[in-house]
């Protein structure tokens, strides 16, 4: 049985903002962090919740430059609940009561938080405090908290306020604080019966409308409703109610206030205030809902559990499948909603989508693969908007933006703080365009492990087809080498942002992008192949295509030119770029021994007065994705098409040069690093996957998981599990499984999803069997190494493992 | 070749309103009619341009009652645009200049209204002028409208005023007119750029923002711009340019408004105006966006095109295939939308969706199965509504409407204006439950014909297994029959509310109610049985379903009650209800010869003091709807099961009691009768068949298309091919026809899709064929009577008929 549990047991202030990202709860819809119970009353500016739905856009200056700023929609907080005894001050953590006991708790099987605290007032008064509070995944628009209050050694009078703040502002991240933080303007308050508080606000440039309203009612330990008196205060963006009642030493008192969330773009409702009124006083009681509630939970576990044998290592992967399926559940399919890099858990990175979706979707395609289609879906609806770039920049086809947000135009900023010497400093990321070949990669992917020819057919061809013309119009041939080059872009790497001292943005020939370009120019004609007769007429009329165009496409994939150079010991390994081996060594042991942690050697560099792009040195893994996406298999192929060798010890040889030269600035890449090495040192790469567990659960980067998780790097974990030690990998209806490090795997199971079979997975020291439980008539095969046998509904098929 | 086009040589004001209607423009988003170019530049509350995506739900009081009021968005009228020959007034047909020719067109193929106008003013100065105008199909937000202007016989200074005008009110229906008929407030005007203007308007109560923005150009003949000079004028909810420039005898000049429309539930944009500017901007010219539409309609009508031998049957089945695509189209898909009874049309119903959907979807099942799907969404999405529903009302599961608009409530109007004496009389037709029926019915047939088993199992079961859980709990039993009655609910047909004199409301046992009920019982068992082994547990879980119930339901299978009576010659019947055998005959010949028309004996009854209630009479089909919903096989299988005998000749006993009590009030009544008709009586159904083709196109109820086509029965002209004539009928693997009227049908054919697979039907004297063109591996099979063949990909099979 799952148990699960994060426990705090006392109350530490520093990191209440970690505590809060970590044990927020959320349903794919809505997300809801924060400390706003009961900690700090006045604490309004501190961000609630969070939704998806719509983003919001806004240009404020900043020190004479014009910064984009937040585009998350942060909603009214519908947390506040004060507590107040007697005729003291309402109870505050940090206030005047002592704490005499203090737990906070995380139930990963249904991300409900509970907290418990036990309270003496000025006055001698001991009460003791226990909190619950979820957001409901059976009811997207459901949530609840549930108070017990038992006054342990007296009797008297009890107030509770309980409010709707739409006074809330976006507040999380330090260095965007001197931006414009208020997103919500007021628009009214109202109420709905006795029992239920309403209040709506409207997003102050998407014009988006919210309407909350919250039912509270005190009840007695049978459920019996509690004689209260109520009283109501409201300002334009401010409701709550006053509730006293008196309480009985060591009677507990159970008050409920149950929420329901709406917008102005959601579904089957008239105006979101009225129906958030008519939803809540309609609402069943806390544990009505908190079954249902479980029950959804339960269901997706059974979907999307991956069991090991191992329970710290268990702990964290529970972790993060519980904050992935915040972010991405069944409720995300039905908005216009990408897969943002650090959730719904706070404010990093503004909600923009960035290449994410690289490491999240090989997770959710072989569990959620309803959530993965409506996910790519974001990009198939912007896909006029990536049109419109690639022609304002002179290209052909469809170029989207490196960062994205509700219109799909480029979000990325063009100044960056550095907080070091707190200069902004120009930011060239946008020259990301690799971000394109990412969303092909993950059509692709989606197709292979799902056999969804009508998303292909109807959506996911178009977008992959127009991204291919793109790369096309932005490659040149180069006479003199005979190969077609990718100048003025930049890799994943993002500390190298043009050549030392050149006034040209990107660089030349980034080995990622190209090898993704050479496969992209290959892949297009496989999609072309497998699309319906009709459709694929239709399509090539659509969008002009042309058989010029095709062959264009193929002599890509076999001319692109791929960088390479020696390393130490005279071995040809893939530059990062073209020229990466004329930069400067970076002294990495006087830089480590002078700064401690440089992961972020960027921001010191440049404080120095000094730039990354003079060195050997990477964020993260750059040349080295290429063995991440892509099997040794895959890899020989495209290369050898290109006409490029492929060595058996490339992969090796790589990642011994790169390895060395790389801050891991991003979480990213030690789920990249991990992976590679899973092939021929399971010792490092477990060692690697380990320190990726910790990476938001110990806050590894020293404060950024406070302002939001790291969804990619959560994601990938799960997909090492899955991809990099298991060596999964969809084909038709083929299903290959390559163990890799198998001692690590024994006592590992998990259910997948693969072309509309179910799939129980299970692995010890010398067998991997498969048990398909599902009664389709789809036709599967399963392979591991060079065995395959036909996987039949109802039956198991297994495989002795050479370890 | 498709060549079809409505044409009208001449100007009449007094059927212009019928006019629009049937040469509106839509693509299932928006969808365009009215005279709002040049023919009356000051009718700015003549409606243009509906939209389905969020409904505007208000209430006004009319003679001291609350009225609901308008239920469609009405977005501000785009299409503008005013002539002004040098000094002169701005051209209106109706006004000072003389008309010297008028052509009014419109291309089925492509939903294109032209209209040619060639006038001379009081100067003398004769001037033609060509419009234009679609609503994209290929691209939802595009529009576009050109004009050709040539002066005759003079040269000189030309103006064209170009607006949006957001004081549009909802005025199309006469009897609306009382109420409260203007549902924006004005946000905000303004320019992008020199060509662009753009206007933000919000609907009062559901707050729906608005934008659109257009860009007017002015072009010779070769396509180049002219050389003119713009003039800005705006108000809060107004916008135009003047467009002035020098004409030359004889010298065309063309005007292109290319029109952006948004609005805040629309995906992919961050707030509606300014993405219509940006989109208006670099809209392409009218002749690419033409081309694209074109190229959209065409795929559509390589689908959706049912091909007759007869040209007038071909020329009204092409307009009402036109229409049903510009209300239910592929964008229709991505919106929250249902199926409005008479489409986005006209005001009438006011957006309302009733049960028509039940005569919609068979035609689109078998052509855009993605766009039912869609539709049923809405109910899906409605459901938590519809249990409320049922709870208030002291029942069990789901309820649905009557009538439903945005949030899923009861919109059905408690009282009903009587033209014939100007009072408001009170409505029971809430009490027609029977549309939960229908829901249950449409989920199934969609099922049937498509094999979707992820929307069966997602969403469809949980509809009907709550709509089964309703009726069973509204069931009643009898003790002394020994048999389950539902009472207290009206059946289709609405003259009949309650019994004459009672004060309670509906009636006892309609029967097909009760039928459909019996079905549903039955069915409800097949589908939980077609869902996934997990699935079908999660879902019994999560609704809380018990063995008990499911015995209920089996037992409703076996045990309704159907009231039967004898009709003239001492045959047994199935009565219409309870009691209808105790009713009066009305003495019909009187009545016709004192009203005429009297489809609406209703009105005219109770204009004269009396009550349709204590007649045998039929405002549309009611009982005959069990023959038009099921086949002979499955009406003997239900009526067995339930212990009742089924003659061979029950549909011509029925039909001959029923039909000559019926007015056809309802134009939905032809459509079933000669459904029912067809099987033996194929001339007298043809007759029928074409009284419905003609109801729109000729408006047989005098005024009513005017206000808005009628959805149900252009789909059922289309449905009654395939159904009431081919005997088209879906069952798991194997799609079966029953022709009938064989020598009617000769020279159709018609493509289909069934269960992914693609099949073009062809029919003459003697042969059936059917050519499955898809090459997907689905394995289907085709029967004709009794003999069954296996359709293999890219193979014909071929039966011989007997006429």
């Amino acid at each position: 049985m799952f148990t699960t549990t994060l426990t705090y047991d006392s109350y530490e202030p520093a990191t209440e903002g970690l505590r809060e990202a970590l044990t927020s709860t959320g349903n794919g819809y809505i997300c809801t962090r924060g400390a706003a119970e009961w900690e700090d009353p006045g604490a309004s500016h501190y961000p609630g919740t969070y939704t998806h739905s719509g983003f919001n856009r806004e240009t404020t200056i900043v020190a004479g430059r014009a910064v984009l700023n937040e585009d998350l929609v942060n909603l009214p907080n519908w947390l506040v609940l004060k507590l107040r005894v007697e005729d003291g001050e309402p109870f505050r953590l940090a206030g005047t009561a002592d704490v005499l006991e203090y737990r906070h708790e995380y139930d990963l099987a249904t991300a409900t938080v509970s907290r418990f605290v036990r309270f003496r007032d000025p006055a001698g008064r001991e009460t003791s405090l226990t909190s619950r509070r979820f957001v409901s995944m059976s009811d997207r628009h459901w949530a609840g908290i549930e108070w017990t209050i038992t006054p342990e050694n007296w009797s008297g009078r009890l107030e509770v306020i309980t409010a709707l703040d739409g006074r809330v502002t976006n507040w999380g991240v330090a260095r965007y604080q001197e931006l414009e933080g208020r997103h919500l303007d007021p628009v009214v308050p109202r109420t709905f019966g006795p029992e239920v508080i309403g209040l709506k606000v409207r997003t102050r440039q998407s014009q988006i409308h919210v309407g909350q309203a919250a039912r509270t009612r005190v009840l007695d330990l049978d459920g019996q409703p509690v004689n209260v008196a109520r009283e109501l205060y409201q300002m334009e963006d401010y409701i709550h109610q006053t509730i006293s009642f008196s309480a009985t030493e060591g009677e507990p008192i159970r008050v409920e206030k149950m929420v329901a969330l709406y917008n102005s773009r959601d579904h089957a409702m008239s105006e979101p205030l009225t129906t958030a009124g008519t939803v809540a006083s309609r609402l069943p009681t806390f544990a009505e809902a908190f079954t249902r509630h479980q029950r959804a939970w339960s269901e997706l576990w059974e979907r999307c559990g991956v069991e090991v044998g191992d329970d710290e290592v268990q702990l964290r992967l529970n972790l993060h499948i519980a904050h992935i399926l915040q972010v991405c559940s069944r409720h995300t399919a039905e908005l216009d909603a990408g897969a943002p890099a650090r959730g719904l858990n706070g404010e990093a990175y503004r909600g923009h989508i960035f290449w994410d979706e690289l490491f999240i979707y090989p997770f959710l395609n072989y569990r959620l693969p309803e959530v993965t289609r409506s996910l790519l879906m974001y990009r198939c609806r912007r896909l006029d908007e990536a049109r419109a770039a690639a022609a304002d920049a002179g290209y052909r086809g469809a170029m989207y933006p490196w960062q994205s947000g509700s219109d799909g135009t480029e979000e990325t900023q063009v100044v960056h703080l550095n907080p070091r010497n707190g200069q902004w400093e120009p930011d060239l990321s946008h020259n990301q365009r690799h971000v394109n070949a990412a969303i092909c990669y993950n059509i692709w992917q989606y197709y292979q492990a799902t056999g969804d020819i009508d998303f292909l057919s109807r959506f996911g061809a178009e977008v992959l087809l127009e991204i291919t013309r793109f790369w096309a119009s932005l490659a040149t041939f180069n006479a003199d080498r005979g190969r077609w080059e990718i100048n003025g872009v930049m890799g994943p790497d993002e500390f190298h942002e043009k050549y030392p001292g050149s006034d040209e943005e990107g660089l030349r020939n980034n080995a990622y992008t190209n090898v993704m370009v050479a496969w992209l120019a290959h892949t297009a004609g496989q999609v072309l192949a497998a699309l319906p007769v009709r459709r694929r007429r239709r399509l090539w009329d659509s969008i002009g295509l042309t058989e010029g165009e095709l062959e264009h496409w193929a002599e890509l994939a076999r001319l692109m030119y791929i960088p390479f150079h020696e390393d130490e010991n005279g071995d040809a390994v893939i530059s990062q770029f073209e020229g990466y081996e004329d930069l400067e060594e970076l002294d990495w042991a006087a830089y480590r021994s002078k700064y401690g942690n440089i992961q972020r050697l960027d921001r010191i560099l440049r404080a120095e007065g000094d730039t990354p792009d003079r060195y050997k040195l990477a964020k993260q893994a750059d040349t080295l994705m290429l063995f991440y996406v892509f099997s040794d298999t895959q890899l020989a192929e495209i290369l050898g098409r290109l006409g490029y060798g492929y060595e058996p010890d490339a992969a090796r040889r790589n990642i011994g040069y790169y390895e060395s030269r790389t801050t891991h600035g991003s979480t990213l890449s030690y789920i990249v690093h991990a992976h590679v090495l899973a092939r021929f040192d399971p010792d490092r790469s477990w060692e690697m996957f380990r320190t990726a567990l910790d990476s938001d659960l110990n806050d590894v980067q020293g404060g950024t998981t406070a302002e939001g998780i790291h969804l990619g790097v959560m994601a990938g974990t799960l997909d090492l599990i899955q991809r990099g030690y298991l060596g999964t990998e969809g084909n038709g209806e083929l299903l290959r499984f390559t163990p890799r490090g198998v001692q690590k795997l024994a006592g590992q199971s998990m259910t997948m999803r693969f072309r509309e079979t179910v799939l129980k997975i299970a692995i010890d020291h010398e067998r991997l069997s498969v048990s398909r439980v599902d009664d389709s008539p789809t036709l599967i095969w399963i392979a591991v190494e060079d065995s395959i046998q036909e996987a039949r509904p109802a039956q198991a098929v297994e495989f002795t493992l050479q370890s």
